[in-house]
């Protein structure tokens, strides 16, 4: 295959390939041994640490409370709940010994938490005034996975799961939709991915829920990647596990619980929303470091160094993530190329000369500038400032992005033409035969019916009948 | 057995019954329904959050990175370092079958990452210029539990674990004590645990060690609390896993490698150092609520409310956690009682008749001041002082109670006495068979040789044959 000098095959070329190649090289991740396992190594890391203080913070100053669950369940609570068990049942990793003996009961390695933490509501709820319950974990999960990629499905993930107990529907509901938001803030104003917040169908419903809400990204070859989900549960978990409390009236009622989960998952959606053949492109408010100082110094020279590390000091001081590239044994231009492949923001070149002129040679990862030459005392007031404007360029960069890869469309022709490409978005009879059908002819599927969608009536793109929902659907390749 | 008022059994009674009351009642902690789990309620969640962004720091600003290493791992990897699969086989968890089928390898739960680490680390390193490798992961691990005790001995605990390679033995032991000094300066200036930093005699190393170094706390009972420990492995898993790399000289070589890990287990030991018989005392610097406020409205006063909120306001704005126990339903005296259980340091009572003076009632969870009127506009100033006095009033309080249950003895009679209390330190002779004896008659065993004691010799206070380690050993019965 055709590489460019950094060695990354063109996205257009293979998307697939491309997407390997970059979060292996940049060094985001490593296969584990175990099938389908990913090692996230520190340069990934650091991105899930930032995503993750952004949204703990969302999620504390909305009232919920940190909690930790145990990571392995008794096999027979994953069956109290019938369509629950049935949906995880094929990527349940089970433990059946434990030092060297048999367990009389096996304990599965939790795929997600609805059940254990509704076991211990249950216990923790009496009265209305235990209601809401308000909780979240930061945990990992298993799901065993036979196609695993790499952030996108991997066997263990690391994400948080919001759980929640309410008096009733309308706060249950409430709930769904706070998460949601929380969600559709961090992956538009720290991530940068413009995502579509909407319905699923019954078809992509949750294993046990009664409505499920997503975000949608479109990645650049098209795709959809559901990016963070939140579930209604309604009484099904409460009946199963029999969360009851007394109301303000002494009367005995089940409650309605909610669950929500972001993950890991969205770090393969960065790289996948704003990378390019060069590699990684990061959105400054998660990228690791925001800025690399390159010093030339061509076997050494103080001045550039001692220059390179104030400046450094001086941007760390406004609150800038800022790395300098020391590395004695590599040449500028490798360094300039591998933090292009590895999505830093800026670029700063500093040389004996620049320094002479008080300047450094700034370089954004993206955008139509070039090099500048920029005078090194205005940096620490400016840089901020051209962080936000990287940011806002990418955000709109991939709005331009999605909205020149979604097509409304009326009839099939077009619509087996645009989710080639990107999203459709049509009239559909909601019927799941119709459904099968439309996936086995263009591998597309309902994504979500997006909740900023206008109202609209009419036929099924596919089959004729009389359109569901509503509204339009996102219909697109996903993830 | 007696209770007080609020059903705590007293420490001097049965402290491992006071314990277990007051982790549960104090709502830390609940059982989780696999044998030995826990479930890490909101507020002790809280607080190990605090002391885990504390350590966090800690790591990275010593110049360590995070990462995350897969959950699960092949059977077989165990048993490439022989002492290490002896130590842990009877403790593993192992996972069996996935999806209904049959793996052709197990994959046990880590109870611990250097197997996995070190294969990825033998992938990463190849030259000198990749030395040291500096990494940490917050995880949580599995061991087999067959007596559990909440926070100290369960099944599943959260824990951080540092993992590092480097060039030679100076490097690799210099980064061993470098960890050590941060466990102890976690312990003693954020938990007011004046733990006692040493070496570990052979028989209590970590399986695959080639020395363990740990912090030892004593609690309340006078028993030791291991509460954190760092390893140098020497070349033992470099060899079992081949961590090589070419040297400045061009020769290839072994890397030396360390471990060190932290986890759950200290909020059991902040529990067990700092609680007295009316519960929990929580050091400031860790305590989910610093201050709690509890005004006194009698069926609703708003004035009062929204004084209580204001002055909450004005504490947050200068870093106090302040809550605010605003429930209408609860009397102010239960309340007291219940944050006093909880281990709040500062309580302020504020009723209509303190309003009016423009004081507050403030009332310190231990410490002979009693209550106290305190103007309400020197709060905001004062209190972070108050605190930081509680936080060496702890922390002074632990190390007089250390102080006086740790005996220097010379005769098999004073040791016998001092164990049965706290600790003794004593000449010991290093013999195994010898510590199996004393640990026979007195339940104690060596916890460690302390890095500040004075170099001594002489015989073993047990079996009169020539004393080893060149200095006193700390013996104690230990959790």
């Amino acid at each position: 295959m055709a590489r460019d000098e950094r060695g990354v095959t063109a996205q257009s070329e293979d998307f697939a390939a491309w997407y390997n190649e970059v979060v292996f090289k940049a060094g985001l991740v490593d296969r584990g041994p175990a099938k389908g396992t990913m090692v996230i190594r520190p340069y990934g890391y650091r991105l899930w640490e930032l995503l993750q203080s952004e949204l703990d913070r969302r999620i504390k100053d909305t009232g919920h409370e940190n909690a930790y669950f145990p990571l392995l369940i008794p096999e027979s609570y994953l069956g109290r709940e019938a369509e629950h068990v049935e949906g995880f049942s094929p990527e349940l990793a089970v433990v059946t010994h434990v030092g060297g003996k048999v367990l009389e009961e096996p304990l599965v390695v939790r795929p997600t938490s609805e059940t254990i933490i509704g076991e211990m509501m249950a216990k923790w709820i009496s009265s209305h005034r235990d209601l809401p319950l308000l909780l979240n974990q930061w945990a990992n999960v298993v799901r065993w996975e036979l196609r695993p990629r790499m952030f996108l499905r991997t066997t263990e993930f690391l994400w948080q799961e919001g759980h929640t107990a309410h008096v009733d529907e309308a706060s249950a509901r409430r709930e769904t939709m706070l998460a949601l938001d929380i969600y559709h803030e961090v992956a538009r104003e720290l991530a940068a991915i413009p995502v579509v917040p909407g319905e699923k169908t019954p078809g992509e419903r949750f294993a046990g829920a009664v409505a499920t809400y997503t975000i949608e990204g479109m990645m650049r070859d098209g795709r959809a990647l559901q990016s963070g989900t939140s579930h209604y549960m309604g009484i099904k978990f409460a009946s199963a596990f029999d969360i009851r409390f007394t109301s303000e009236t002494g009367r005995e009622e089940l409650c309605h619980t909610t669950s929500w989960g972001m993950s890991t998952r969205m770090i393969g959606g960065i790289v996948m929303t704003h990378g390019d053949d060069k590699g990684l492109v990061f959105p400054p408010r998660l990228a690791p470091h925001q800025v690399v100082i390159v010093p030339i110094t061509r076997g050494g020279n103080v001045a550039v160094e001692g220059a390179a590390d104030e400046l450094a000091h001086r941007l760390r001081s406004v609150g800038v993530r800022t790395h300098v590239d020391a590395r004695p044994h590599l040449t500028p231009g490798f360094k300039y190329n591998e933090w292009e492949m590895r999505g830093v923001p800026v670029r700063l070149e500093l040389g004996p000369r620049d320094l002479e002129d008080g300047t450094v040679m700034m370089v954004k990862r993206l955008g139509d500038d070039g090099k500048q030459a920029v005078p090194i005392d205005s940096l620490p007031e400016a840089m901020p400032g051209v962080l936000d404007d990287f940011q806002a360029f990418l955000l709109a960069r991939a709005t331009a992005f999605r909205d020149g890869h979604a097509r409304t469309v009326d009839n099939w022709t077009d619509f087996a033409d645009a989710v080639s490409t990107g999203w459709a978005l049509a009239l559909h009879c909601g019927i799941a035969a119709c459904e099968e059908e439309i996936k086995s002819l263009t591998a597309a599927t309902p994504r979500c019916v997006p909740l900023g969608g206008e109202p609209e009536t009419g036929v099924c793109v596919r089959c004729g009948a009389a359109s569901a929902y509503g509204k339009r659907v996102i219909f697109g390749r996903a993830y």
